[in-house]
């Protein structure tokens, strides 16, 4: 049978020494599976293994070729394994060799995680290229800036060419308009010889609403549990097993064949698993075992929306391990200190007194009863480090969820936009810049698509038309499927050379440069750190 | 602000020392709340308190009288605390004054949980009484027979007078026709001054399809999950506090209240609950303090379809401290061993190897893939006691689930039953008996229930036909409405007279004599115990 293998991808189509492919695909009730080439002239039969495994080993596949698997005789569909959509989601597959890139960072070594001071950043709105070949030349201004890691918000393959990367329906396979799977290698490797770290932004709690062939191969999803995606990915129910290696492999895929230092797993809260190991513990345990191998080091980073520290405890203590997570309180806190905001999660926080908190204990609701969210909140994270919390002023979501997509910049005056950086930066956690804030780019960062499914399309635009009715004076939310709403989202690397631009950006190097420096502002012990707030004065002393 | 009391009950109406009553209703979206006596003619208005709670002091109801809730000046609905239904779930809750019973157990001390041998009970289908006044009288017959513990299965009230227990609407409401909670205290006390525990069946999984007027008092359940019955009661989503509060409460007062010694939690996979602290073990360390405070001891039992040893584990090891499970693959493994049968979730069991497991590790399946499950199923319990774990030949599931309600000793050949009954008794686990099984009862243990909702009743009786259509050879499953189908469940006490009922009944207290009598039988440490099985000549030797 074939079993996950730490050494090597298994699942979809991989190229063996001997120039074969071996082809493997998890299809449980399917009757009959084959692989067809040359737009279905011909067809090569899987043999159907234990635990709803097919596979074969053949020579009529070579990189580069397009595929897709037929099943029961009838739909032929992508591979749920591919690494490459030349066309897109509804059309073949592309066989890659991911082993074949020629590596040249053997000298890298991953940073310690608190050296870590992450960049957060869409490939297609970073540059006006909008693929990995035009962020390549932008490396060396983020080391020039003080950053260590840059993170990619997701380029799992998404419909059409324009997209958060939170619709990806093909987790293994890297966005054909980034540059696909070859550039993200060629990225990860400029930026290891450079002395960058790479963070990438995978997505395990659900799939966008176009181009999902997955369930015509088997129960991906499950309706034991209900999520604001629909049903839930199927991580403990029947079947679950093909569903669970599916998802680590990929994670190992990252590590492995693309050197991504580690990962940013987006939203875990909604990864429903009551299985005696959570899959988010089983895939550390899989990773520890794949760095024994390597001797490379890998982190998997978690976006949670609770403060529950199960999920970044240690194994030993029976945690899930996770080595960080987003921390959106010390956010909030902060948002509201600066900007007086009070609505929606930000109803939960009152300001000066909140980040206080946050700088002492990470978690601002650690036992406490939210009103927001009608229920108590909370434990204690009094033993987790601080290189275990990330911290920012704003991210994709803070600033892409807001009707006009506003950055921070914009609602708040210049002075108080680096009072806030200097809390971010100079906290006792870990930073994480939002590409662009560090010299007041003016753009905003829009909520932008290109489904082509129309009914899918005006869905999306009714959805957001209704989500802002209420904000109508403020003018109207712009449309998700415009162009226009994509390219107005890019950033303008002209303002570098601008009053107030230039200023800021000089301000964000000094204080990077001042976090790096002092031995005080690198140590993450928050024991060691005194807190006064005064409410009144609106002040607040670290 | 009223919060949850160690020392006395706090939700519903509770009497205080001045005689007065305190009322106390969780009704967090409600505009008003009344309390409603005299049909109507009589009304107290309650005053907000925070977190959704209201509440007022008062000398107008007494101990007996009938009352109801009125909300938004709209409708009247029963307490979902209350302690009697003395006309049913549809009609008015009776003050019950919890504290008014003049115990006589001080003497007693609950047994260490290794020395329980436990007797499930059905209170309607036990004695032809159908009452706690009934089972009281039988109470020597099972101490003579060697059983140190009863449990019965639930007793809250359920709609009508004849239904398994499972149907329950008022979690702390004793069923009107089996006696009321006077006379589930009057025979604790019995059981308690002869030397038995009592384990209670409790449900906090589900409520029943008729009676349940919970939701017009607040978000007790959640659309986050689906479960067998609907939507999961609400334990982690906006408003648990209050749930989790309803049922914690629940649970002290049985053991506080009601003398109870233990409870047997019925299916506990089937809460769900994803917060940092799960609620069961939220209710252990409850629990805990209580057992500080009164100097008693109280246990609980789950039944469990999980081989997931973090249930059972101590609250150190972040396990959830549950004392002990059910472990039905035991009894799956000997009844495969037994009977041969080999469908529904019997078909992963083969038989003599699996039970030889079952002694060896309790857990049949602790890793492998399961063929029933269709998924790796189970961790290994290698450190976990033999007291941990409650087995049986049958319980009332395993009779009353099937189409007919056959007992083994219908299925299998006197000796077979003999050795099936040794397998368990002198098993290195807590042993259970199921009424009657002791002198090989013939009447059949049926699903019966009296529900007065006409539609309600007619889906039941079609879905029965529909889940045993496959049986039709076999006969027409029996009407679960019939009151037939409820008397001839009943036990039938003038068996013990002729045999072969008086030689098994020999038998059982002589197996229960050898297990109390041998040091060797009452050591529940599986490492000092050899098991050698041979599948060829179908033997097992312990």
């Amino acid at each position: 049978m074939h079993r996950l293998a730490l050494e090597k991808r298994t699942l979809g189509v991989s190229f063996l020494p001997s120039g074969k492919a071996q082809v493997l695909v998890w299809a449980p009730l399917a009757e009959q599976v084959e692989l067809i080439l040359n737009e279905g002239n011909t067809s090569v039969p899987l043999k159907k293994e234990d635990f709803g495994y097919w596979s074969v080993i053949t020579d009529v596949i070579v990189p580069g070729d397009p595929y897709k698997f037929r099943l029961n005789d009838e739909q032929e569909f992508p591979d749920p394994a591919s690494l490459f959509q030349a066309t897109g989601v509804h059309g073949a597959s592309q066989a890659f060799d991911e082993t074949a890139f020629s590596w040249t960072d053997d000298a890298w070594q991953n940073l310690p995680l608190q050296d870590y001071v992450l960049y957060e950043l869409h490939t297609g709105a970073f540059t006006q290229d909008g693929t990995f070949a035009g962020l390549e030349e932008k490396l060396d201004y983020l080391i020039n800036l003080g950053v260590t890691a840059v993170e990619l918000m997701p380029v799992a393959q998404f419909p059409g060419d324009r997209n958060w990367g939170y619709d990806g329906v093909f987790p293994f396979a890297v966005q054909d308009s980034y540059g696909g799977p070859e550039a993200l290698q060629h990225l990860v490797n400029a930026c290891h010889q450079k002395g960058l770290a790479v963070i990438l932004d995978v997505v395990y709690n659900h799939f966008g609403p176009e181009g999902n062939y997955l369930g015509a191969y088997g129960p991906y999803f499950t309706n034991k549990y209900n999520t604001p995606w629909g049903p839930a990915i199927n991580f403990d129910d029947a079947y679950c097993d093909g569903v669970r290696r599916y998802f680590t492999e990929n994670l190992l895929m990252w590590f492995r064949d693309f050197h991504i230092d580690a990962v940013r797993l987006d939203a875990v809260h909604a990864i429903k698993d009551f299985s005696p190991v959570h899959i988010l513990r089983e895939m550390k345990e899989q990773v520890n075992q794949l760095m024994e191998i390597t001797g490379r080091t890998h982190y998997m980073i978690v976006e949670l929306d609770l403060n529950d520290t199960r999920f970044i405890n240690p194994l030993e203590e029976q945690g899930y391990g996770m080595d960080a997570q987003w921390i959106d309180e010390f956010h909030h806190a902060l948002r509201v200190t600066v900007t007086g905001e009070n609505t929606g999660y930000y109803s939960d926080f009152t300001g000066i007194c909140d980040l206080a908190k946050a700088y002492r204990d990470a978690y601002v609701y650690d036992g406490q009863f939210s009103p927001h969210r009608q229920k108590t909140f909370g434990v204690k994270a009094e033993d987790n480090p601080g290189q275990q919390f990330i911290v920012f002023t704003q991210n994709h979501d803070q600033v892409g969820n807001r009707m006009l997509g506003e950055r921070l910049n914009e609602l708040v005056s210049f002075e108080m936009q680096k009072l806030a950086a200097g809390a971010v930066i100079l906290s006792p956690f870990l930073p994480m810049l939002w590409m662009g804030e560090e010299y007041a780019e003016t753009s905003r960062f829009q909520y932008f698509v290109s489904h082509t499914d129309p009914d899918l399309l005006e869905a999306v635009r009714q959805g957001r038309k209704a989500e802002f009715a209420a904000f109508l004076a403020q003018g109207e939310a712009p449309d998700p499927m415009a162009e226009e709403t994509f390219l107005s989202s890019k950033l303008q690397w002209e303002l570098l050379e601008a009053e107030p631009h230039k200023t800021m950006h000089g301000y964000y190097k000094k204080l990077l440069k001042l976090r790096k420096e002092f031995p005080a502002l690198k140590h993450l012990n928050r024991k060691c750190l005194e807190v006064q707030e005064n409410e009144a004065h609106k002040t607040l002393m670290v």
